[in-house]
């Protein structure tokens, strides 16, 4: 054995090196070295002849799924309260939840289950919201690590509008955050720390403006919601009557593209603001089980991606209610079918080629060179076993990768790579 | 053993005796005799004291479902072709899959598989279209009646506008009707024929003239599509231009009401067509995944609801994807949220307990005294387990049952009744 390791990996590989264009090699070869993708082969060149080759027949091999917003103890909630909008449903269901972390016992089963979910659906990487508690946050990324999953994840800051169980102070918020940075910045090495304000209703001008010069100073990035529902729009306008509209609060306090940034939802955007994404190359998590689960509506993401905004797709547990990544693919395919039909202008429905890249690719762009298996990038994977899913016809690797995503499910899946390194099932 | 059957079941009883009114009997029975429902109960009476009690401890007990329109030849193509719409779909993918059931070994092999994936869903009732082979249709009644499901299935017939390897003549295609009747009306004891003129667009007037006798004559119920998409109702408008709107052609015939009459879709309908079907009492059958996949519209189901029109929930294999009757209650929740986001004054969106009384009782009530738990019911059933969904917090059934809904599968229903008889997997 060489001092890095090389393997290759046999099967039908399936990625979309562009947005829409799906990469298909049919009984072809992934070659990784030390984590990362070489090549791509339909043979395997001379120089290899001599490599351990791992071989899955008849299998697919996929990019792992990236989901860039997830409410980790929301997870327990999933499928509650569905009959509310937000600001609602956040007082009954989500605010109560979250008070409970303050308890470690709670949250360590709890975030197990968590971490248990997301390795069976495939999701190799992902960003997530905790709480506004330090030490629970460190545990769920500590058990991320001991998974062998891939994250960012960010402890929650508010010092305003918030219910008295999970009200900060804003010295406070901002004095734990920089001890969370401190404790998690080095300590693992795929699960890394995000600066997280809830949203700007929740905080402050001076925590904003501390939570900024602490993603420049850690060099973190920071992730946060906008425009996701009218009367959020409305609330952040009357406590910013300032600013000309939501994104410019954060651009305010440089926290909108001035480290790597990723917003959930984004769906009543002004022409300025997408202008402004796009120029700041600020990330949408584009969740639409979420954004139709909480009464939300549709982001215009056709138009997003058009003019240079970057997109990533997210369950957001637990507006959204599903964690599994091939079920998002497919509420973004419909929501944005019911975009067209409203208006053709909005553009043409997403393929199914162009929601798979925003399930890998898309959202794995934030992490790096994740999501694809061009050479350089990460070997995050899926094994796809699709065999109870065929039919009495023959089938393309396209319609198949295509009927996994419609209807299969986490027993499809049978083998899980994160940076080269296969991860079995959680003990704990 | 007396002569009627009769047994007691126990769990935790959940049925919707009303429009978005849930009856939970925590802990309770159902006495079921000759396959029927006797009573629900706290405690069993003193007169039951005796009775042989099928004691499913934790789990829930909840209604059949019952999926209104589904096309079981489509079955295989689940999940392909979804980045078209209706018409192009229909040729691209639907009328080549259909005209292979010509040959009765390939519609055997496919059918069994239909019958398996409804087994295993939990639908215990459906309304299926075929395809125009009289002989497969009759095959795949056969396989429904050998698994102990319930079903009206239709022969499909089309004499117009159709490919040339589906297309009948208009003297064929009532032959083979009639012959098709003759020899299912009375063959099996849950498994009947229905009426099926596939959309107005390919029955031609003298089609649909003697598809109305004969389903007077066999005194048997009828099924077909009725505004899908914008396109098809000009189309409709095209062909007829002596009718008002589209119900009104299948109304000339007498195909609306006149038997028991289900439509899939009724998406663009005008108030006139709305009001007709609320006065002859035709079923909806509301198919969002569908309506979604094909890039059709939402259905306006609150007000349908509102004016007197009779709903249930179908999966329409294969605009729709998936079998699965939650997932199907799910997208429709989500639909009905967009609705109102787009305009509140299309009524509030549908609640998870309006949503499951569409799925069993809605629907069911086209079978006759189907969905429900009430006495006289046919005892139609599914045990639920949801230990494997069950989270750190005490649920309420309310919320177990809900959870279910939106993140259970297959792998949580682990019982099925037809009419009293519990029904196993399907073995062939």
């Amino acid at each position: 054995m060489s001092a890095v390791d090389v393997k290759a990996y046999k099967g039908h590989v399936v990625f979309t090196p562009q947005f829409g264009r799906y990469e298909i090699i049919e009984n072809g070869y992934i070659v990784v070295e030390g984590g990362k993708v070489k090549g791509v082969y339909q043979d395997l060149p001379a120089a290899y002849a001599n490599l351990e080759v791992i071989d899955y027949g008849d299998k697919l091999i996929i990019p792992g799924f990236v989901d860039l917003h997830f409410h980790a103890p929301q997870f327990v909630n999933r499928g509650l309260g569905l009959d509310k909008e937000l600001i609602p449903w956040l007082e009954t269901y989500t605010f109560p939840e979250e008070s409970k972390y303050k308890d470690l016992a709670y949250a360590k089963k709890a975030y197990q289950n968590v971490v248990r979910e997301l390795w069976k659906q495939g999701t190799t990487r992902c960003v997530l919201f905790a709480t506004i508690h330090k030490d629970a946050t460190i545990k769920l990324m500590e058990l991320l690590d001991k998974a062998g999953l891939a994250a960012y994840v960010g402890k929650v800051n508010m010092d305003r509008n918030a219910p008295d169980i999970l009200i900060e102070t804003t010295e406070d918020s901002l004095r734990d955050t920089e001890e969370f940075l401190k404790e998690t910045v080095d300590k693992y090495e795929k699960v890394k720390p995000i600066i997280t304000p809830r949203f700007v209703p929740t905080c402050s001008p001076e925590l904003m403006r501390g939570l900024s010069e602490l993603a420049r100073k850690y060099n973190v990035p920071i992730q946060s919601h906008l425009s996701e529902n009218r009367s959020e729009v409305a609330w952040v306008k009357e406590l910013h009557p300032e600013c000309p509209n939501y994104a410019s609060v954060y651009e305010q306090f440089q926290l909108f593209g001035q480290q790597p940034t990723v917003m959930a939802h984004c769906i009543y955007l002004t022409d300025e603001e997408i202008e402004l994404m796009a120029r700041n190359k600020v990330y949408v998590a584009h969740s639409p089980h979420s954004n139709n689960n909480l009464s939300s509506g549709i982001s215009p993401i056709r138009k997003l991606i058009k003019a240079g905004v970057p997109v990533g797709l997210a369950s957001d547990i637990s507006g959204g209610h599903d964690v599994s990544i091939p079920s998002v693919m497919v509420a973004a395919a419909q929501v944005s079918k019911l975009k067209w039909v409203e208006d053709s202008a909005n553009g043409d429905p997403l393929s199914t080629a162009e929601l798979f890249y925003l399930a890998t690719k898309g959202g794995g762009s934030f992490f790096g060179k994740v999501g694809s298996f061009e050479e350089g990038y990460e070997f995050d994977a899926l094994v796809i076993d699709d065999s109870s899913l065929a039919d009495v016809n023959p089938r393309t690797i396209e319609e198949r990768l295509q009927r996994f995503i419609y209807i299969g499910d986490d027993r499809n899946i049978v083998a899980r790579y994160v940076a080269g390194k296969k991860i079995e099932e959680p003990q704990f």
